[in-house]
């Protein structure tokens, strides 16, 4: 059956080679397809090839992929994504910055998904959840041990199929095993400028330390504690006047912007990861 | 003759075409040249086209001109730059920051550009910039009509055939004949975050005005006073304890850094300019 | 009857006069006052003096202020004021960004206020609004003039004496006679980097002049338009793949952070205002 | 002998006390002095009280002094400092950036200081200090054991007594017994956010973790390689098309304006130091 549609992302990670670009828009030119932005990056260390391009005309999704696979190395990995509304579940503790500047980004329309669910450990969030008309599932931890909590929690996730889970100060470490459950699927927003203060409390940490500046990382989450592949970050300036609560409280606001910024990035199909980092264009 | 080179910058600014990313891919191609970078960028209000190539490999400038002037349409323009450095002149009157900073980064080998001479309507900065080894012109204004002191200048220019004229706090308004002399080669560092407090002794205006912000803007001198394509701009906080001297102290060094910044995007052929406003890849 | 208490915010202007910080402290010493913090501004250009103490111990608040006024000049300023909850009506249109993040940092509980009401001239927002349990006051200005509708929005904040009146992205002019109301009262957030864009859709003003950063201001309404005292500002980069919208999108941002930081520092009587600047401590 | 000055800054650091400002401003108010600026700040944590007041008038220094020393607890530190310029002198290995943005300063006369010579481990610089008529003295460190090194440098610098040292890209580790020689005297720059990175070739690290902003620090050396009080911190975006060294040129900006910015605050006399911190008036 054909699937006609207007515009797509097209997404090819490959081996750099010399006529790639030609090859890929060559196979655009002959779908008389118009590009409307195309970025490109070679990673010059490892000689990876990155393609971002948003394509508009009559096609088949399915057939243009097929093309493309054609037009590319045999290691290629091409995605033609057509806009529209992703998946998401947002996962959360007890604080609401992050999760309610998610919210009101929804509630406006601003965000390109769907939230299916939110699930928290605690249930301190719930009426904040659902004045937003979107379900809430407390699943508490209490008297769990971690596996059986993250089977629980699994078994939810599962239900909605979800694109993205984005991590809203879920304050629980996540195991290999949940991760490996949904690779490069999880977004976290780190309380603190990667690779900084990684661990507990790294605003008073920060305060410790007397920094004069305190950040917040975005990141998908691998196996490796605060160590995944970073997608944005950013600072605000505090002083000595900070004591590690005023810290916290100024670091909420740079936390909350960069979830959501990621969030959109993603969301947008504007991440690549490679290794442990990313290309965003 | 033949001049064969190993890497060039092309640089295409067209109107809009289907195929026009497969028909100058298609060149590069075909001469075997590798794509190191590519960028590309339509204007959806105008339907303006701009890319921005680095390719590698063995051709002749003009050879490779030619077909990719072919490829694209007739309107287009086509520039096939190989790296190397520019001839600058600056230009100033007093104040050491913005020039010091680029003399600094050119001993340091940080600059692609030679500077032939530094002209000023001052004698303040002949020191300093003799330390370095670099002509310092002085051409007073004094008991001069502002179109003969220009005829001096320009004068001066025409022996060194610059590149660029950058204007590293000159404080003398240019005539649109001036400017004319060298469209779209001068570039300029207004002391303010553009459009806001244009004209005289901004940080003045700026602290009558009680901002919390100061900034700079680096742009392309048009016959419009403080009004050509903005290059790059930056910004730097400030409070209710900074008089208009601290705002001024404070400004010089997101001045300086704003004008070296586009400077170096300048030489390294980063920026289009199209109507007023500039694509900086 | 005596009044007791342990924390008062403490906040004097006067005319700056030698002694005044001995003569203030002396107050403080002679009531057993501990100060938690303490700062002070001269403004030479002015002669003005500012001081906000925060004392702790045992005192009455009337008994302290009745000193202090003795110990400063005559025509000087000084209040004490307890912290405590103030009383804040939020005025809206249909944007939701700002009013949102307001209201979730509401439930959060880091707002030191009650928002006691939205008043918005569209009925957009009430069911965003209604989700938090504030009362959602529709008063459409349609067939109204000005003034008619004006004197309607007065009527009912008068039913709430609010402390302040937060403007979150109220899209129309007050009148002079409106503002004179609520002098020193009324905070709003320009979706520009003021001075510039002044008016309507600067946003599409920024796209036109083609600027490489964007910002917001939060600022006292005075009489002229989007020119009262600045309390915050602050900016985000942008390029030239931004059209309009995408500048207005990322514009949110800095508007709803550079509000309600506005605001909080509104909250804790951070600031003075004199003339059309601000003193932020 | 009596030394009447005009202008002195005070600067106390005392156990928190109730009524120490107004035994302090009382001091000045017998003195007829006025206080220009004052600013106070008490760690909560710790109970240590940090001010620093520039007051005018007539007065004699030591008089001054024996009079704030009796108005504060024993414990206290009382410095009556005359603004002038203090003696400095730099370390440099071979980046020239960070010495050279120094150097412009000097030479604009913002700096508040004399720099007496520059000490270098290599020769690279030679020709750029003696342009601006300051001694470049050579210590290779060749052949030499780090403590023979050492001593060589410590016997330059004994000769010129300075206030600070600092550190303008200085590529060799200090030994404690160096440190120690010049207590709270030597100020580094740190090429990284501190604490992230710590060690050698933290743009190559920093590259490596895919980081979306790099940084600078500028630091008060202690034993703690990197790990002294820092003084102040700024922060530059970068993305995945920067590889390291582009990293590392971007983070030359950085790294010049923080350090240069540190050595005004120290050079002003607004950087207390205790413990691991600074308060930052």
């Amino acid at each position: 059956m054909k699937e006609k549609v207007k515009r797509a992302r097209v997404l090819i990670e490959s081996e750099d080679r010399m006529g790639l670009v030609y090859r890929v828009s060559k196979v655009f030119y002959e779908n008389s397809l118009n590009i409307d932005s195309n970025r490109e990056f070679v990673d010059k260390e490892t000689g990876r090839f990155f393609m971002r391009s948003v394509v508009s005309g009559e096609f088949e999704v399915a057939g243009l992929q097929r093309e493309l696979l054609e037009a590319v190395p045999e290691d290629a990995s091409v995605r033609v994504v057509i806009p529209g509304r992703k998946k998401i579940v947002l996962m959360a503790t007890k604080e609401s910055h992050a999760l309610g500047d998610i919210l009101i980004r929804y509630a406006d329309g601003e965000l390109d998904a769907d939230i299916e669910a939110v699930i928290a450990n605690r249930d301190t969030l719930s009426s904040l959840v659902e004045r937003f008309g979107i379900p809430f599932i407390h699943i508490s931890a209490e008297g769990l041990e971690r596996e059986e909590h993250e089977r629980r929690v699994l078994a939810e996730l599962k239900r909605y199929e979800p694109d993205y889970i984005v991590l809203a100060k879920y304050m629980r470490i996540l195991t290999p095993s949940f991760v490996s459950s949904y690779p490069g699927k999880i977004i976290n927003i780190h309380h603190s400028f990667l690779p900084a203060f990684i661990g507990a409390n790294p605003y008073r940490q920060a305060y410790e330390r007397g920094v004069k500046i305190i950040g917040a990382t975005a990141h998908f989450v691998t196996d490796d504690l605060d160590e995944g592949p970073i997608i944005a970050q950013d600072v605000i300036p505090v002083n000595h006047r900070y004591d590690w609560r005023d810290m916290q409280r100024a670091g909420r606001d740079v936390e909350k912007i960069v979830l959501s910024r990621a969030l959109n990035l993603v969301l947008n199909d504007r991440v690549f990861v490679y290794g442990n980092k990313t290309v965003v264009f």
